[in-house]
């Protein structure tokens, strides 16, 4: 099952990071982006820096994080930039993490699922077009707007993550809401995911519909990790949006298992801090986050 | 204010309705799948088909809602015919409503408002990637998450549809729970779009931040309409998904303005059910729908 690949290629090598490329264009060195005047081109540069970023990092981090909204903003060259993207970061051998947050009703939820995880229909036959190992999505409109997701990982061995407790500062306007039975939205929202998880959980105990919860926001993530105990954490908000190790600590069980914490514009603009190439300081910044993490987690062990 | 001419236009038209245009390769006629084996060629396929679609209603509806996903699943030439048929229908003078429930923390935001409503940054210049009169998005991130469209809406003259409570079955799951001061959790929401709308409140009383609110839950429909007196719904769920008239009439105000009614599978599939060419077939549809819709909601008017 995919998420205990994943905390198997977290123990071996000891780090639950995972590199968002979150990939803008100003955060090319001045070479790599001078001249960009179309999407196309833009598309190209974007590409170029990943593959050096994914070579670089590896053999050291477990998994990628794509975020799709920094390629779809260049249209059908985004997508392609994307695409190709995740699968280098595949034959790469790192699990890729889709970071889409994508929602709708079922039957549209369902052409979602076969772009990032199933497969799409054409006539009389089907093709792979993304399939990514995990895609976050939103639950907002409930069981059935999840379930085409949860199929697809039944049928191809993926995983979710799925919003609870967002890294943003404004996300307690909804999600902190305290509901007349005593529960916050985002608790109610945790309890649901479990739930959906049930069916799906592997040999380490935690099952592959996880949740995102926001490093930002370390009284709330301990409430979710003391309640949630099959449920794989995403953690957002290291780094560039103020969350530091000891912060997540509460993200992660006694073993140190339980989540993978996310860093993008800390790894991919590393360069412009501590000079070097931009990979060179991205396999850099890994490292140093690594050994923050590790400060804070101890050894990595099954349970 | 975009807002302005879509009211503008459905009452010169007499019709609240758009078609949405979630155009999947086996709602297209025999001839025009047969033998469809690459994402490319099913791409092109949908934009043949969503072109005849466009020529044959565009007199009569003032817009078309293009569902994201029914392209996404096809890559990057998905995309392309996604941009590609929203071009042609503002070519032809439809208002384009790109349904894509969008959702991130604010710097990501802004990248997917980037490419839906506002333009994208390339090396010292800007271009605009689909350029779409409205967009729909998913505020369970709260106001930081939200801002990034607010300030596109300002500055390109746009608008937003966010989910406030869905057309599908589960809906409830989450968006109804009871909050502790009694409210509901898509009440909330629904004023929190009316809050994000109220400096971008047009001559008509509505503003640029509509709300996605399903023909299918006509009680919370009453409920939403009597207290959200500036927020213009986008009304999913009639026809296919269970929504008739009668239940959507709560949606509109007295004069019968208020929102615009999507019809997707109703609208592209009606040659299965009443024969005749699919494009002909969803004229005439339209003309039927527009005809049920007048019979509740009588003339409609300017207040």
């Amino acid at each position: 099952m995919v998420i205990d690949r994943l905390i198997e290629k977290i123990i071996a090598m000891q780090n639950p990071t995972c590199v968002g490329l979150d990939t803008q264009l100003d955060y090319l060195p001045e070479d790599m982006r001078a001249g960009v005047g179309t999407c196309e081109q833009a598309a190209d540069a974007l590409l170029a820096f990943n593959r050096k970023i994914v070579d670089s990092v590896c053999d050291i981090v477990p998994a990628v994080k794509v975020q799709v909204a920094y390629y779809e903003q260049y249209g059908a060259a985004g997508m392609r930039a994307f695409l190709d993207t995740v699968a280098y970061a595949k034959k790469k051998g790192l699990f890729v993490i889709a970071d889409c947050k994508r929602n709708d009703i079922g039957s549209t939820a369902g052409r979602y699922s076969a772009a990032y995880l199933g497969e799409t229909a054409l006539d009389g036959q089907t093709v792979q077009v993304a399939g990514c190992d995990f895609l976050t999505i939103n639950a907002y409109l409930g069981t059935d707007g999840v379930q085409p997701f949860l199929d697809d990982c039944k049928k191809f061995d993926r995983g979710l993550f799925i919003l609870v407790k967002t890294s943003n500062p404004s996300s307690g306007e909804l999600q902190d809401l305290r509901l007349a039975d005593g529960r916050t939205v985002y608790e109610c929202m945790g309890y649901m995911v479990e739930g959906w998880g049930a069916e799906l959980t592997g040999a380490y105990g935690y099952s592959a519909v996880g949740a995102v919860v926001g490093a930002t926001h370390p009284a709330e993530a301990k409430i979710l990790r003391g309640r949630l105990h099959h449920t794989f954490f995403l953690i957002p908000g290291y780094g560039a949006q103020g969350g530091n190790a000891e912060m997540l600590k509460n993200c992660f069980d006694e073993n140190g298992l339980g989540g993978i914490v996310n860093n993008s514009r800390g790894i991919l603009c590393a360069y412009r801090k501590n000079g070097g190439t931009y990979y060179e300081a991205a396999r850099a910044a890994c490292l140093a986050m690594k050994a923050d993490l590790a400060s804070v987690l101890g050894e990595i062990c099954a349970k």
